[in-house]
């Protein structure tokens, strides 16, 4: 029942640079509940409920973890123990509140931004001011991937693009995408992922709805097909991967409009490296499509980062001026909607490198082009 | 793909009842993002992302659901297109929580528990005020289970029970308590549940965790085991029953504690009827124990209240006076822990009546004896 991890040496590190973070962004500490930045900082992957849990880091002096005396077991399912934090247990009919106040170093505290208003808002009242984000001082070490991060990414790239190799076997005309879904959804977990995080499969008009999961529509000849899928794979780092097929020889329009899309994503792809900005990439993909006239049927932004959670910062979107940095792991993955009909997408996860970038998936950008009977 | 869910009438009185429960705690609105106050007022299960979808319902005035574009196509599996709520949508880019702003009504409101610190603190920003708790708005709401709420629990009591009667089928010498909360898994759905929510194997020492799920521990004679389990019955009720299990005859001191814990459970049922606090019920189980010199072994609440989530108000706990009425549905579980050696739990929910309480689960309650070979 052990959680897979890494060595304690890189969550000792992982604190004492968040407890420096918090220190320079002029705070008392962080208080971080269960959720990701808790499963990054050490190892944690407890759940939230109305009783309770939060690391307490100090800008200085150790952490201390508050934590209900009936999980105090859930503790050795993380690195805590081996960190030697303090535990500081609780039982129904104390406030916890009071105890994160008491270890917190005082009143400006910064909150992980998975804090429930539940928990938040007692936390504000005990600490008679309202925190901030978590989300700036923890950022910079949120994004940057270290490389036993980009391995991970990197073998949940290749488990991912072995499903996208066997798709085309499941888009058999007369089934349905439903069908398709459970096909996927096992292959996910048979490549090496832990569980299959999500699956799109839009099939013809529903191929038009970017967030369209799965119907009972049956697919058929003809049919433009998006499947868009992913998971965790130990110690949790996600895929993410999206490619387009055709079932049939698509018509000519389809082709020459997805053929815009292909050089949208790879300019986009082309256009990452250290320093230039997040929204400069999303200009790059929306440009191509634009000279085209197809900046209207994009109608998403073109990446977000990913790692323990598929999706979080950096956010590739137009007003994020954030400059790119090496290790920062994100999608990008442009669109192109056309309401009642069809759409396509093409998404692969890269990472920045000194001096360009990586992809983690690496199957054919082309439209797949599957046979028809 | 459609969920399972009341009559449109049903939700919108509760969108009514919610506005006018808002108004008199002088609030100006609330603002509900995914999570169970959203599944019980609109029957919407959607989930959190970074992307801002919110409920806002003024103290006066018409509901407005803020929804980014591209998962308007979600609203349909709720009632919010038949309540005929305004939809305002938004894109990348654009600032929701200013949106949230301009139709709340106002800068008092008060947000649901489930809104992560991502949301509520660029709202609080925006708002220029601290939200509260729409708990405390919405206790009396989603505390007072009406018949068709009752019924669904009803349901899902009747369908755990069936699977604690074949749980001494499964409680076999020499297989895990992994492989028994396999094929409990497996009943739970099998017997009327869309899933398993938890599940605790907990035998011998394990049993002294009141939180301990399973482990590869291998069952044996003399062991005993308890086993707490429920789940979701459609249209989103859980059940959440314990019964603890003997393999063999139990000695003549776990028969005689055990005995004593059946009658501190039976006092807590029996205390129950309007008026009654839930410290009182709380304490009912607790006097039972402590006469027996157990007061220090039974180391958490006597109950939670249960619905849409498993755990929800009112909580059977000490320093709640909140009186008990009519329709509150909650467990009544006291356990007694001895460290290393052995535990066991007798849990059922129970729902209040005009003149006492009713129970979902009708298992008997004395300590299940299975053969030992």
């Amino acid at each position: 029942m052990t959680a897979a991890r890494f060595d304690t040496a890189v969550y000792a590190a992982r604190l004492s640079s968040a407890a420096a973070a918090a220190a320079e962004a002029g705070l008392d500490g962080l208080v971080i509940t269960p959720g990701y930045d808790l499963r990054y900082l050490v190892g944690s992957r407890a759940q939230t409920f109305e009783r309770l849990t939060a690391l307490v880091i100090p800008a200085s002096g150790a952490p201390t973890v508050v934590v209900p005396r009936l999980e105090l077991a859930s503790l050795k399912e993380s690195a805590l123990p081996d960190l030697g934090v303090t535990v500081c247990d609780w039982v129904d009919g104390e406030d916890p509140y009071a105890l994160v106040a008491s270890v917190s170093g005082g009143g400006a505290v910064a909150v992980t931004d998975a804090m429930p208003a539940l928990h938040l808002l007692p936390l504000a009242s005990v600490l008679g001011s309202v925190p901030v984000l978590a989300t700036d001082v923890l950022r910079r070490l949120r994004m940057i991937k270290d490389p036993a991060e980009i391995a991970a990414l990197r073998e949940a790239g290749a488990a991912i693009d072995r499903v996208h190799a066997r798709v085309p076997g499941f888009l058999v005309p007369g089934r349905t995408e439903a069908q398709v879904s459970a096909d996927i959804a096992e292959a996910i977990v048979a490549e090496g992922h832990s569980s299959a995080a999500f699956i799109i499969v839009g099939s013809g008009p529903n191929g038009a709805d970017p967030h369209h999961e799965c119907s009972d529509r049956v697919l058929c000849a003809g049919d433009i097909v998006v499947v868009d899928i992913g998971g965790p794979v130990e110690p949790g780092y996600n895929s993410d991967c999206t490619r387009t097929y055709s079932i049939g020889e698509p018509d000519a329009v389809v082709a020459q409009q997805y053929s815009v899309l292909q050089r949208a994503q790879a300019a986009a792809v082309a256009a990452v490296r250290p320093g230039m900005t997040a929204e400069q990439i999303d200009l790059a993909a929306r440009e191509v499509l634009a000279a085209e006239g197809l900046a209207e049927v994009f109608v998403h932004r073109t990446g977000h980062g990913i790692g323990l959670s598929v999706h979080e910062e950096p956010y590739i979107v137009a007003g994020n001026a954030l400059p790119l940095e090496p290790g920062m792991a994100f999608s990008i993955e442009p669109g192109v909607y056309f309401a009642g009909r069809w759409g396509a997408r093409i998404e692969d996860i890269v990472v920045v490198t000194e001096d360009g970038c990586v992809s983690m998936n690496n199957q054919p950008h082309d439209l797949v082009i599957i046979p028809s009977p």
